[in-house]
């Protein structure tokens, strides 16, 4: 069943060329049992998350191989951003369809290894398999690390909103499958800098934050209720990408801009991206999030996008 | 498809409360955007690497679901023994097929959450997702962090081997695939404490180190290409399991075992498991290496297990 003109190992050893290309913070590229990076690469912590795109869920069947890489290793970036820290590197794994070529998987790669190193965050160390079921799924892992970007070792968590603060946004929800909309679902900027220069102008008064990866609904309800609250939120208030209205901006996902927490008013925008307050962190029932300004109240910590509906056209959900 | 009874977002849940039963090296536990881990984690490098099991392929269909979650992090184990280093954390990401039952991915998580804690490398973080194919491959991606054992901060690479140098090998190989043979495949103990000891006990005189995961003829080829020489193994000096041939050695994989070079005799054993010289490094082609005391002189560098072949009854090469 597989393209018998080439075999893993080969694109190992591709893997293992790209994988030279590495900045002073890798003392052990990748092509050994594991890579070694420098601890002076990391401040005062050592973070890691993974995430994985999976052809057919995540994205569509026949998406560009090097897009499919690229967003891989963009919404590890996301979260990078969501912590105010300063990505380091990435390892990969990928599992592919048998039917997939050679071209293929080295696309895959490129999508991967270029996006990791325009984000200063090489790519040095993988794994490659081929599964037996024709036209199964390929799925793409990847781990990232970072380090606090500030001086002192902050990072922004989930937690720590108080009654009384300011929820606020980056740049436009909604309309993240249309190419017409916000078109951010396959690919997007992610608020790496946003993420940091909010924690500098805001310090301390800056108190939780998380990316939008599964839609406002979703999202907000983490934030509310690793902080122990309930969320306000007024409808006209939020920044919906034109021509979508406020169940596209809520349910969506894949917006992967930033939403916060503050004690204090934010910037109206950071390096170009506008930021907006959209409403406030308030006692009540641990999770809850309210849309005011509707001819009814809606509560919506219920919505969002659950990634078991397929990223294509419909997305009704279950 | 989906069984409607439990969700992605439920069993993130579940992975984070089996996240918060973490060590002191831990800063901020699996459920945020990123874990972090405290510097003082680590002494003087950050190894990183990363490997997969796919369900079908590296165990069968049928595999315990638990036994696929602590196969997923011994892989990971064996490449941290091969650089003489020790295990700090891992993080997990899984693809199911629609088909498993949320009681079936618990099980999972408890094999990677229970076998990572037992290693002494928490598992931090990780992500969960469905893909739509019915009976499709099941895939599960681990990432593993770790330090070098060593206070100096020195590990073992696949590199260094010396012309002269003696080639050694830990335990039995062969037969991985057979309870009743080496029975390694599914479930092994992880060579970390012997990989430490080996570089404790030899020092400098260790030269070059893997382990062999897809069998001594292609894992023999890594270390003498990494080397740049040639490696001659002697047949009657390879410790092989009872009951299995040469071949079995050379070809099955997965035995998990630690292969390495050195310019010192080796102790016969350490922590109880057998070290076997089978061999020496000689200059010549690189990557080159021959079994001798057959009737005919056999080279074996692309003998092995190249990962295409399912993992189940027969193994023919392709």
């Amino acid at each position: 069943m597989t393209d018998p003109s080439w075999r893993e190992s080969d694109l190992h050893d591709r893997f293992r060329d790209h994988g030279l290309e590495v900045p002073d913070s890798v003392v052990i590229p990748s092509g050994d049992d594991m890579a070694m990076l420098r601890p002076e690469a990391f401040g005062d912590g050592i973070l890691i998350a993974a995430d994985q795109v999976v052809v057919g869920r995540h994205v569509v069947e026949d998406a560009d191989p090097e897009a499919i890489g690229r967003k891989a290793v963009l919404r590890n970036l996301s979260d990078v951003a969501a912590m105010a820290a300063r990505p380091v590197a990435t390892v990969a794994t990928a599992t592919l369809d048998p039917t997939r070529s050679r071209a293929w998987a080295e696309r895959l790669h490129a999508g991967l290894h270029r996006t990791a190193r325009e984000f200063e965050a090489p790519l040095v160390g993988g794994d490659l398999a081929i599964h037996d079921r024709p036209h199964g799924p390929t799925v793409v892992s990847v781990t990232i690390l970072a380090t606090p970007a500030n001086d002192d070792g902050r990072v922004l968590t989930r937690r720590g909103a108080k009654v009384g603060d300011l929820l606020a946004v980056t740049g436009r929800l909604g309309g993240s499958l249309e190419p017409g909309g916000g078109g951010r679902h396959l690919d997007f900027p992610p608020r790496v800098g946003v993420g940091i220069g909010l924690e500098k102008v805001l310090g301390a008064d800056l108190h939780a934050m998380i990316d939008l990866s599964d839609g406002l609904g979703l999202d907000a309800r983490r934030l509310a209720t690793a902080s122990e609250l309930a969320i306000r939120i007024d409808v006209d208030r939020v920044p919906i990408t034109q021509g979508k209205d406020w169940r596209a901006a809520v349910e969506d996902g894949e917006d992967y801009e930033l939403l916060f927490a503050t004690s204090a008013a934010p910037p109206s925008e950071i390096d170009g991206v506008p930021v907006t307050v959209i409403g406030e962190f308030i006692a009540g029932s641990h999770g809850r999030v309210d849309l005011l300004g509707l001819e009814h109240p809606q509560r919506i910590d219920g919505m969002g996008w659950d990634h078991t509906t397929p990223r294509s056209s419909g997305r009704e959900e279950s």
